[in-house]
């Protein structure tokens, strides 16, 4: 299993960009070179490659693959067609903000060198994007460095959806504490909830955590109250998408109800992201606007359907847990406890 | 859709006993009459007909299909072929209380009656089995008479499995008060949490209740915290297996869960039920032992693999609610509230 366990979402192999096709999970393991500008566009869009830092990455080695015949180019030329393969790639998940930055960033670093050739300027395409490659590997070691003493011998961990190293290069948010943990030689169990309606918890996280060699158990969601009333559940620990300044929590739905059943055991819960997840802008959670999402995630299973044709449905992609239940934020620069308006603002000063 | 609305889990019409086939919903609306006991026996096994209530009275209709040609029969021949098919029925269903029950109950009245005849045994064998439907009726309606007034105008109430029409002869438990409110022409909201992992909320409950021209939503389990969150839920019934004589409620998984974020929002969590339900000889919720079912139906969803391949898993089947979260039982005697132990006792009296 080593071999399915040291695959990942995104790799750069000898000038060569690798991509696991994560719509195939956990049924297949398929991996794609991306031979394309085109081809990584659509694996974007596709959710063959998917967890904002990851596509962030993606995106940045997609302007590689695009400009690696352009080497011919002069410097305007060069440029112009660069900037116009940022452009599309944006086009591939508009709301993803960390293919955006990813791009732009790969766009403004060749701008600012003083690179005269197309030669020299894809060097500067190419090195940007191992850096924010690597950049994005470091962070979430980071995050599992900071976050691994939570972890004790024989402890039971339940997280929900997928925080874990297929959303990001390597290591994840909410499981780079237990992979640490797990390199140690830390024996511990991890509950994942499926996380309806897409199950990144049965088809990614579980798929990647029993890889690792960790023992891990799926659940239906409506489970997790259950495993914590048996007594099995001693941490919890999820991702996030945005964290507002006062540290109310947005994450995939069904988040805040794992909080409340976690304050009502009295199971600590913690919230694992990058600093640069935390979004001063966003003063409290309920300025945090919730996306509906189709009514046929909810009334079918892939393609069968399961509720009746003409049911009304509602489909919030994600809940915002109030900060009183989060024990704590697992972050690349360390542990932030309460009060978090003070103390998550401090990561930033 | 009155037609469909009209459609009952066991039917019986000009001497023939027609069964809903539930397996077939939400898709698919299908009646099949019932000619021999073995296709009644297959009929329960296979789950066509499902409910503690509506197999009860499915078995007692069985024994009539099964003895219709033995009318000709001496009494003595007539009551050994009668208590060879409810053996046999018996078997469809090993652990379902009521089958038992009701076989039974349409054997004892067969020979406790001194008619000599097995054409006046047979009329015994009817009348008992369409005694056994009235009075099933009778409970689930006295059930909605006694709730009605929980349901004011407006309100959202939030359903978890299905312990509806379709899992009783007519009106459900759960459902009843909200039938018998939808009669009166008021006027609210259904939310119907999917239920994993075999969905009798999205497949059923919607399904009931949506076809009765009842106002409806279908949502996956973890979203049962956010519809509370944003005010849409003033009151929580549900069905429940068997109420412990302290009030502790065993019932399908989840039901735990909705209860703790009811109490968390402060919202009224009521369980709907016969009196008979309460099993004064379980004194409290954790003496009931917990079923755990197969791992398929956690790791694949109807026949497509989900979770891994050896992924290991939980999968039981209900869950216990403690007493304290219980707001009041409602049943076919009345609205029971605390202190349970006193009041649930008083039924028997």
């Amino acid at each position: 299993m080593t071999d399915v366990a040291s695959v990942k979402s995104v790799e750069w192999k000898d000038d060569r960009l690798l991509l696991l096709d994560q719509t195939k999970l956990p049924v297949e393991v398929v991996v794609e070179e991306q031979t394309s500008v085109e081809q990584v566009w659509d694996s974007i869009k596709q959710l063959k490659v998917r967890g904002a830092p990851a596509i962030g990455v993606a995106g940045a080695y997609g302007l590689v693959v695009a400009m690696r015949g352009k080497r011919s180019l002069d410097r305007a030329a060069f440029l112009a067609e660069l900037k116009k393969h940022a452009a599309y790639l944006d086009t591939s998940r508009p709301t993803a903000v960390n293919l955006s930055w990813a791009l732009k960033r790969v766009v403004a670093a060749t701008e600012a060198s003083d690179a005269s050739t197309g030669d020299d300027l894809f060097h500067v395409v190419t090195s940007t994007a191992v850096e924010i490659h690597r950049e994005d590997i470091h962070i979430c070691r980071q995050i599992g460095e900071h976050g691994v003493d939570l972890i004790t011998e024989g402890m039971g961990i339940l997280t929900h959806c997928n925080a874990g190293r297929l959303a990001a290069s390597d290591w994840g948010t909410a499981t780079a504490p237990m992979y640490v943990a797990h390199e140690r030689g830390v024996p511990f169990s991890v509950y994942s909830d499926e996380s309806r309606p897409l199950l990144q918890g049965s088809r990614l996280t579980a798929w990647e955590l029993m890889h690792a060699g960790i023992d891990t158990y799926t659940i239906t969601d409506n489970m997790a109250g259950f495993v914590m009333q048996q007594g099995l559940i001693d941490m919890v620990i999820v991702g996030t998408d945005r964290v507002a300044a006062n540290g109310d929590v947005a994450n995939k739905i069904g988040t805040m109800g794992v909080a409340i059943l976690a304050n009502h055991y009295g199971i600590p819960f913690y919230v694992a992201c990058p600093f640069s997840t935390v979004d001063l802008a966003t003063a409290v959670g309920k300025d945090i606007v919730i996306e509906e999402r189709g009514e046929d995630e909810v009334t079918h299973f892939g393609l069968r359907r399961t509720a009746p044709e003409g049911i009304k449905v509602r489909n919030p992609a994600f809940d915002v847990t109030p900060n009183e239940l989060v024990t704590g934020f697992v972050t690349d620069h360390g542990i932030v406890r309460p009060p978090y308006k003070e103390n998550l603002q401090k990561l930033f000063g």
